[in-house]
């Protein structure tokens, strides 16, 4: 069963109640060891519905826009009825833009969008409502060296959505934001990002050159780390968002040797320096001669090390951006079932990361992201107990 | 033969002195009846040498980025040394940068870049320097409801990239950018549009949902109106840049009849009213039985009509650009041979284009696109007399 199929018939099952078998037949589809699908066909649509939403779990296509937004402050029960029509709205526009056939005649006629989202919810505003989120979602502490921009940061409601192309997106963003300052949103921000053309299979490239999402979950670690916990939020995540500004020329004017150093993977091949091919478990014990690591102390890959936390790992689907000439670097985006796991590693970089001198976190957000929708069905169903 | 090698054997053709027969070649290789030329296969790159700029010769790419620089104010004499200096870095970066093995590893691996670029001279340079440029490159004048940011406007040089995604034109804007940087320009403005793909030989739509590009000139018309004037400029052409804002929201919210007496073609297929088939000529005597225009007296494509203008036309290779929920629209550029084709049309519209409450005029540039270089030439070596 292909691809599409496989989630239509998972929305039907879920519909139908059956959420065990849906999930099932959700992640049958996806390939063997990765914990994301692999590249649909070029002008098949990506279903919107299914047991959890497809901006995680479909292929990483190549641009994609984030919109933060506000909700109204007045009383709590107010605001309920609020957000419950703005997911509604949100579903709605989704959807149908995602589908096979999209309303908007400005994106007919160019192949399928091959849209995708993924609708999350910002943990201040799940605490005044008092919606039933995982317990662990909380905003993210501040660390040494954070540089970040409030009006780019945080925010209510998160709506990612990725595409094929940045023509897609603007379009799709008019329509989402139109959707939902109908219902009541205010609009708090929006960035855009885009990452290289790269056959199926093969991980990008970010602006340093260095292949980035190499030591992602395969899919048992994922149902472990990023999906969850079991119970409601089994089909949820929670999104860790930071805008990372990057010197690319300064990095760029380091020795190839020196930056590889840096990273502790080589960035011609991204193989760790303890290995030699690209899919190589990085071995942080491993030494020189001389008795130094192999991969240094400070090197970003041993600080962000999963064997430093339980085996921790989070599913990183990072973009680029470039906001002039003075503002390109990294949207962070990583998926996990605890912020927690963020803070910890992030903590560890902060202290000492070699790359610390060529970055700057300019922004920053949390987000539950909802599981996802059955047809008939409407994002958030979960928060309201 | 193949587009590749023609172009190649153009190129060689040239760098031998037998630059008439170079140009039929480069000619030969377009469509039989359109100015530019059909999409090249998907992996292929796109020859940076040849008898005129693939940025205005090449098929249509799906993004574009624009960078626009300053030279120092120093003599004379030593500022045309500068330029000599920046169109030689220019040169080897973009033609790297256009090959089938960019030295910059973030471009390879992806298939080639299909990267193509025009470089332009501005008109206060040409007249501060006293280069060799057509006589009738001039600023343009001011035209009624203009709103120009001038942070966001003209400029010394221009160059404009365009590829099949935003990747490899943030990847090349720095290349370009360090390279003029090196050789002593400042950096003025920079902008990045993009179009939906579209499948080749279709007419790509702006952000209203119209075909945009339609009544281009054909390959005789382009030869009269776009390129030249005969002489040593004969393969230079002008550019007319404008980044004009669009109130999407609303002309979306005017009826889809409305909006087609606007432009006076039909947004769903791009007929003119007058008529039945995207490409059928627009007929602005025809009339309603009460006696009525058919394509009304305030259409954009009467006021635009090349009937009131002894036949002139542009060609036009517009963008959509998203620079935020506030700031969408088209980034207007066209090609001719005399930027005064654009002013006598500029006046009618500013004066009563139907489409004026929808637009605003924020920034415009004028630059002359230099003549093509052959494999061992520098681009502007026209501009020494
Ligand atoms: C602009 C900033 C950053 C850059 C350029 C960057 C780049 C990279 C690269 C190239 C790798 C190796 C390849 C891979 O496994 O993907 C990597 C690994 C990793 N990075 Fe980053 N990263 C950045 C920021 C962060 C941040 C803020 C975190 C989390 C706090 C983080 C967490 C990780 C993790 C967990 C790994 C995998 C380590 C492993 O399992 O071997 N990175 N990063
Ligand atoms: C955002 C602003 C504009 C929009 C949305 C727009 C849109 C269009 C559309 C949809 C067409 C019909 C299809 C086609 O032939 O391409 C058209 C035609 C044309 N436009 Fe515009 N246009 C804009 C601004 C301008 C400006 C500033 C000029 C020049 C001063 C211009 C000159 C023309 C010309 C020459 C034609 C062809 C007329 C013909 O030969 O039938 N347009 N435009």
């Amino acid at each position: 069963m292909g691809r599409r199929r496989a989630l239509l018939a998972a929305g039907a099952v879920l519909a139908a109640g059956a959420g065990a078998a849906a999930v099932e037949l959700a992640q049958d589809d996806q390939d063997a060891d990765r914990a994301t699908a692999g590249a649909p066909p070029a002008d098949a649509a990506i279903p919107f519905h299914g047991a959890r939403q497809a901006g995680v779990t479909a292929f990483q296509q190549p641009a994609t826009h984030l919109l933060s937004f506000d909700l109204p402050r007045t009383s709590a029960a107010a605001d309920r009825k609020t957000l419950r029509g703005v997911l509604a709205a949100l579903t709605r526009t989704l959807a149908t833009a995602a589908s096979d056939a999209p309303r908007d005649p400005r994106l007919q006629g160019g192949g399928a969008t091959r849209l995708t989202s993924l609708v999350g919810i910002g943990p201040a505003l799940a605490a005044r409502l008092r919606l039933d989120v995982p317990a662990v979602l909380a905003p993210l502490p501040s660390f040494p060296g954070d540089r970040l921009d409030p009006r780019r940061s945080d925010g209510d409601l998160l709506v990612q959505l990725c595409a094929a192309d940045r023509w897609t997106l603007t379009v799709v963003a008019e329509l989402v934001a139109a959707a939902a300052h109908a219902a009541g949103a205010a609009p708090r921000w929006t960035q855009s990002g885009f990452l290289p053309h790269t056959a199926p299979g093969t991980t990008p490239r970010n602006l340093f050159g260095s292949k980035d999402g190499t030591a992602n979950p395969d899919r048992t670690a994922a149902e472990r780390w990023v999906w969850g916990p079991a119970g409601a939020h089994r089909h949820g995540t929670v999104l860790v968002y930071r805008r990372i500004r990057m010197d690319v020329a300064g990095f760029a004017a380091l020795p190839e040797g020196r930056r590889d150093l840096v990273m502790g993977r080589r960035a011609r091949d991204g193989a760790p320096l303890s290995g030699t091919a690209e899919h190589d478990e990085p071995d942080i014990y491993a030494k020189n001669p001389d008795g130094s690591y192999v991969i240094p102390a400070t090197a970003h890959v041993r600080l962000a090390s999963p064997r430093f936390d339980g085996g921790a790992r989070m599913l990183r689907r990072s973009y680029s951006y470039d906001d002039g000439p003075t503002d390109r670097g990294l949207l962070f985006c990583a998926f996990m079932r605890d912020p927690a796991q963020f803070t910890r590693v992030q903590n560890r970089l902060a202290a000492r990361d070699a790359l610390n001198p060529f970055l700057q976190h300019r922004a920053s957000a949390v987000a539950y992201v909802l599981p996802g929708a059955a047809p008939d069905g409407t994002l958030g169903e979960q928060l309201w107990t």
